[in-house]
């Protein structure tokens, strides 16, 4: 077989860290990505790309300049290009990401919780 | 806000038909499709585009010409592009699709199951 099936649970078994997304599916030139988050994030933006949330156990806030998207599993926000967004969980939550090959994490900016971008697992 | 949030099983409410996806998002020039499905569908395979499948309820079988891959809730798979491929559900099956935008459910082929390509829920 060409590719692996995915399985999510399995996948997060593989890894503690948080805020720190791990790469599992590569589809064209976009990644699938998934990460464990806990607490909160910087504001950041990706200017060249579209970025999908997509909650897979917990709860996440994404702060937006303009208000708040609450989503709790099972929902998924779509935030676009260029637009300022600070990711926020109360409790630890799972989250899948998809956006372009090569999407940094913090975006434009690059401090401590600057990621890797291609680990994956 | 400039998106709304979505929640997949509402979503899944607003339609009933088998094998025809509906479109829930766009990612730049990708999108994101809900589909119920049942039964066989056809060999068919996307020149353009790699397609991911991801099981959102119930169980998919992806029958490919190398083997088949057996795909239950939490579980994803991507098609490559140009690989024929036939899914199959035992039972009804919730499905979520992302693949480029404009890529038709029957691939090449023209058939009965065409669905159309760019209806929104």
């Amino acid at each position: 077989m060409k590719n692996d099936k995915i399985n999510f649970s399995e996948k997060f078994k593989k890894f503690m860290d948080l805020w720190n997304p791990k790469v599992i599916a590569e589809m064209n030139d976009y990644q699938f990505k998934l990460a464990k988050v806990k607490g909160e994030f910087i504001w950041h933006s990706h200017e060249d790309t579209d970025e999908v949330f997509i909650v897979l156990k917990g709860e996440l806030t994404i702060q937006l300049r303009e208000g708040e998207v609450h989503l709790k599993k099972g929902e998924m926000y779509v935030v676009p290009k260029g637009t300022e967004h600070k990711p926020y969980a109360k409790k630890k939550c799972h989250i899948m990401l998809v956006e372009s090959k090569g999407a940094i994490n913090t975006g434009s900016i690059k401090v401590g919780l600057t990621a890797p971008n291609d680990i994956w697992i």
